[in-house]
C-alpha cells in the first residue's frame, strides 16, 4: 500500500533542505541589498550591484550560493514581475504612438546583427547551422535589464522606454521565428516553412488579441478586476492574470516575459491603476532581485583565463553591440538625435535571450561547448554594458517624451 | 573547456520548464482563489476552500498539477509569510502575559498525546522504537492552520490566539526534543544525554536571545529598520531578517516558521508598524496560498479505500484530536470555560509536524508504509478537523481578551 504520496522529507518544517534552500533565499536577497546599497552609494545602477553580488556568492568566488533550479524559478519570476510592473506603467495608446517606429527598430535591430552574426561565424569557418545559431543568438533584446535601468532613472514613460518596449516585443517574435528556422535546419535539413507560417500566427494573434482584447475590455469594464466577488483586493485576480499569460507566451514558444508585459498593460486601463501599483510594489521588491544575482551565480569568472576564449568573447560582444546599436539606431533617428541614441543603446542588452538560443543550439550539437560559453558570456557582458551606457545617453538626451 | 556553467536548458525565457512552472504557479492560485471564494459564500473557513481546491487539481482527481519541489518551497514559504504576520501582529508583552498558562498549555498538549499514542501502538503491539515515533508524531501542533483561522475570525489579538501561539513554541521545542530522543532509540539504541542537553539549550538559547533580546534592541532603535540607508522602504530588511531567522530555527532543527515568527514580532516593535503589515500584505496575499493548496496536492484520496487503513486513520485521528484537546483544555481552564474549550481546539491540527516526524521514523525503517500513511493521514485530517471547531469555541465565547 502506498497510500499517500507525499515525499518522503517534505520540507515543510523542521527538515534539512527547508534550512538549505531558505538559507539561498535569505542569502541572494540579503547580497542584492548591499550590492544595491552599495552602488547606489557610488552612484552606479544598482541593478549592476546586484548581478556583481551574485558573482560574488556565487561559485566563482564565495560559493556560498549556487544556481540551482529552485532559484532559477525565482530569476525567471523576477523577471515576470519585473515586466508585469513595466507594462502596469505602459499604455496601449502609448506604444501605439510609437507604433511605425518601434517596429521598424525591431525589424532592422534584428536583421543586421543577424546577418553580421552569421556572416563573422560564416568568415571563421563555421558550418551554414552553426552560422545560423550565432546569429540568431544576436537577435532578441532581452528587455528586463533596459527596463530596470528606465525604472531607476524614472525615465519609464518617455518616448524612449515605450519605443524600445515596442520593439522588444516585435523583436522577441522575430527571435522566436528565427530559432524554429534555425532548428529546423539544424535538426531536419530544412525548414517547414507551413509549422513556421503557424508558429508567426500563432505569436502574432497572441499578442494582438491579448494586447488590444484584453485592454479594450478592461477599458469598457474597468472595474473588472474590483468586482464585489474580489472583495479584499483586486491584487490576486491580477496576478493570476500575469502568471496565466506568461505561461500561455511561453507555452507558445514566446518570453515568458511577454505574455507578463501584456498583462500588465490590461490592468493598467482598471480605474484603480495606483491602487494595484501600491499593491504589487511588494512583490516588485521580492522577486526581480533573484533575477539579478542568478545572473551573476550563473557566471564563472575564472573560464576567461583562457586567451582564445577571450578573444573570440571580445570579438561577438563588439559585434553583438556595435550591430544591435547600428540597426535600432538608425530606425529610431526619425526620434530626433538624442532619442535614437538612447534606443539604440537600450536595445542593447541580450541577457537570457541569447543564451537560450546558444543552450537550444547546444542541445541540437550545432554549437560546441566552447561557442556555447562564448555566447553567454557575451550575452552577460552586453547586459552588464547597457546600463552605464543607457544612463548617460538618456542624461545626454535629456528629458523626452 | 567547461567555462560557463549555466544548466543547459536554463528557463529564463521561450524554453518549455519556463511554461510548465508558470502553468503550475497559476494553476494552484487560481484553484486556490476559487476555492476560497466558494467557502466564503458557504459560510465556511477559506483555508478548507483551499485545501479541498489543491484535492481537486491535484493527482486525485484532475491531475493539473504535481506537488513538485518547486512548489514545496512555495509552500514553504506560504507559511513562512503566514507566521511572519501573524508575528507582527503579536506584541512580547501579550505573549509574556499569558506565558504561565501557555506553558502549560504546551506541556501537557504534549505529554498526554505522547503517552496515549505511545500506549495506543504499544497496545497494538507495536515495537518500543515504533510505539515511540507513533506518540511523537502527536505531539506538537502546527500553528499554521490556526493562526489563519483566527486572522481569518478577526481574532488574532484575543487572549486565547496569544496562548495558543506561546504554547505553540514550546510545544515544537518539546517535539523537537522528543524526536531528537526517539531517533536515538530508533538508531544508535540508546539516547545521548549530552547531545539531547545541547539542542535543548541551542533551541530555548535561539528562542530567548532572538525574541528577547531582538524585540528589546528594536524597542531601544524602533527607527531600525528606517534608518536612512533603507531609503526606499523597510520593507526588505524586514523580509530578509524573516528569512534569514527561519533558515536559522530550520537549521538547528526547530520549525521554520517559529523563525518567522519571531522575526515578526521583533518587526512588530518598531515605530511604522502599520507601514510594515500594509507593505507585507500582498506577500502574504500571494504566498499562502500554496502552503494550503500544497496540503490537498498531497492526499491520495483513493487510499482511504482500504478498510484496515481507514479505522487505524480513524482510531489514531480520534486519539490525536481527544488527546491534545483534553491536555491543552485541561491547562487553559484558568482562562475560563470559553476560552479553555477555544484554546484546546485551536491547539488540534498536526499540519507539516506530524508528517515530519513519520517521515524521519520511516527513513529509519521504524514506521511501516502503512502505518506512515495513517500518520500522514491523521495529521491532515486534524486540520480540517480543527478549523470548523474552532470558529464555533469562539463564536460560542464571544469575543475574549
Amino acid at each position: 500500500m502506498d497510500a499517500l504520496r507525499i515525499l518522503p522529507s517534505i520540507p515543510l518544517a523542521s527538515a534539512g533542505p527547508t534550512a538549505g534552500i531558505l538559507f539561498a533565499l535569505f542569502g541572494v536577497l540579503l547580497a542584492a541589498k548591499l550590492g544595491d546599497e552599495l552602488f547606489k552609494r557610488i552612484g552606479q545602477p544598482t541593478l549592476i550591484g546586484e548581478i556583481l553580488a551574485g558573482i560574488v556568492i556565487g561559485p566563482s568566488v564565495l560559493g556560498l550560493v549556487d544556481p540551482g533550479e529552485t532559484l532559477q524559478v525565482f530569476a525567471e519570476l523576477g523577471v515576470v514581475f519585473l515586466l508585469f510592473w513595466v507594462g502596469l506603467e505602459t499604455r496601449l495608446s502609448d506604444i501605439r504612438e510609437v507604433g511605425g517606429v518601434a517596429t521598424r527598430v525591431g525589424v532592422l535591430g534584428m536583421l543586421i546583427p543577424l546577418i553580421a552574426g552569421f556572416g563573422a561565424a560564416k568568415a571563421f569557418g563555421d558550418s551554414f547551422e552553426t552560422s545560423l545559431f550565432v546569429g540568431a543568438s544576436l537577435v532578441a533584446t532581452s528587455v528586463g535589464i533596459t527596463s530596470a535601468v528606465l525604472i531607476g532613472l524614472g525615465a519609464l514613460k518617455t518616448r524612449v522606454a515605450r519605443t524600445i518596449l515596442g520593439a522588444a516585443v516585435i523583436d522577441d517574435i522575430l527571435a522566436m521565428v528565427f530559432l524554429a528556422i534555425a532548428t529546423g535546419i539544424a535538426t531536419e535539413g530544412n525548414v517547414d516553412v507551413t509549422s513556421i507560417v503557424v508558429v508567426i500566427a500563432i505569436a502574432v494573434a497572441f499578442v494582438v488579441f491579448v494586447g488590444l482584447g484584453g485592454t479594450r475590455l478592461v477599458a469598457r469594464w474597468p472595474r473588472i478586476f474590483h468586482a464585489p466577488r474580489f472583495a479584499q483586493s483586486p491584487l490576486m485576480p491580477a496576478v493570476i492574470l500575469c502568471l496565466g499569460l506568461a505561461a500561455v507566451a511561453a507555452e507558445i514558444g514566446l518570453a515568458a516575459i511577454i505574455g507578463a508585459f501584456l498583462a500588465g498593460m490590461i490592468v493598467a486601463e482598471t480605474r484603480n491603476r495606483d491602487e494595484f501599483e501600491r499593491e504589487v510594489q511588494p512583490l516588485y521588491a521580492f522577486f526581480p532581485p533573484f533575477f539579478f544575482v542568478f545572473i551573476g551565480l550563473s557566471i564563472d569568472v575564472a573560464a576567461f583565463a583562457d586567451g582564445s576564449v577571450l578573444a573570440a568573447l571580445a570579438g561577438l560582444t563588439v559585434l553583438a553591440i556595435v550591430t544591435k546599436f547600428l540597426g535600432a539606431w538608425i530606425a529610431a533617428r526619425p526620434l530626433g538625435r538624442h532619442d535614437a541614441l538612447a534606443v539604440g543603446v537600450g536595445m542593447i542588452p541580450r541577457g537570457e535571450v541569447g543564451i537560450i538560443v546558444a543552450g537550444i543550439g547546444a542541445t541540437s550539437g550545432v554549437i560546441s561547448n566552447d561557442l556555447f560559453a562564448v555566447i553567454v558570456g557575451m550575452s552577460i557582458l552586453t547586459t552588464l554594458a547597457a546600463p552605464p551606457l543607457l544612463r548617460r545617453a538618456l542624461a545626454r538626451g535629456g528629458p523626452a517624451g
